[in-house]
């Protein structure tokens, strides 16, 4: 009733720069085109710090602040891992968090690992 | 000072229909009133695309737009799964992902596996 | 080229109170100040409900709402476990889960385990 797959998380922030234009627009771009994964989700935090301790904070009269972005994915393994090694040198090292997860699917008489 | 849950995260879409109603609402009536979980969260995403490739992304203008949803709980193990097997035949298949995790708990005299 | 974190999510409300002020606050102030960890991002969900039962739900005519937080961070498990150790009794217990991830990080000559 399930099969494996790896989560990923991509951890940036709404303003970074990525080679040419906006960092989260190039990395969906690569993850759309190039590589075709299942379940590409963008949030935006509400608050957040890196590593500069800098803490970004959205609030009515700053919509337009640099908050914290996190893009997401799951697909099967060797999908996931060809994903990630197309993004390797554009995301800061690092910002990729990933793990293994199950997928539930209905057994339709074929029962799956 | 931890014990095993399962955290469970769902990914539909705002407009989403399900068998009578709208999806979302179906899946936390589900969740509320048939097998009681703790701790669900409803996150809404600010862009994403799924197998169709559709590009959904939230801007001033479109406030209600059709936007990624996703919908998180975690609970003892046979609790999780007694609720994703409610959820058969509800949300689309391959749209519900699961893994093992720690629910901190501190210890009172009796620690906890 | 992945090295292991521990990934934690916290989970709280808008307008909990902690010891002295908002429990968000005083969380974050935590981890900035006394614990220093990578990536610490705050999520707000637009509905959920707890223990409680009480369903909370974001609209365009309740902005204050006191919606579900999710605080989330990641870091080398023992960095990770220390700041949790940090947070038992300010957070309620059973709102912190975690779980063992990789983090993707560019091989330079030296592959990482």
């Amino acid at each position: 009733m399930s099969s494996e797959v790896v989560v990923v998380r991509i951890y940036i922030h709404e303003a970074e720069q990525g080679r040419r234009t906006n960092l989260q627009q190039e990395i969906l771009a690569l993850l759309h085109d190039r590589q075709r994964v299942k379940g590409v989700t963008v949030f935006r935090g509400v608050a957040g710090f890196g590593a500069s301790g800098t803490v970004h904070a959205a609030d009515l009269l700053r919509l337009v602040a640099d908050l914290p972005i996190v893009i997401e994915f799951y697909d099967e393994p060797e999908v996931a891992q060809a994903a990630m090694k197309l993004l390797d040198g554009l995301v800061p090292d690092g910002h990729i968090v990933w793990w293994r997860a199950n997928c539930r699917t209905i057994a339709d008489g074929q029962p799956q690992a």
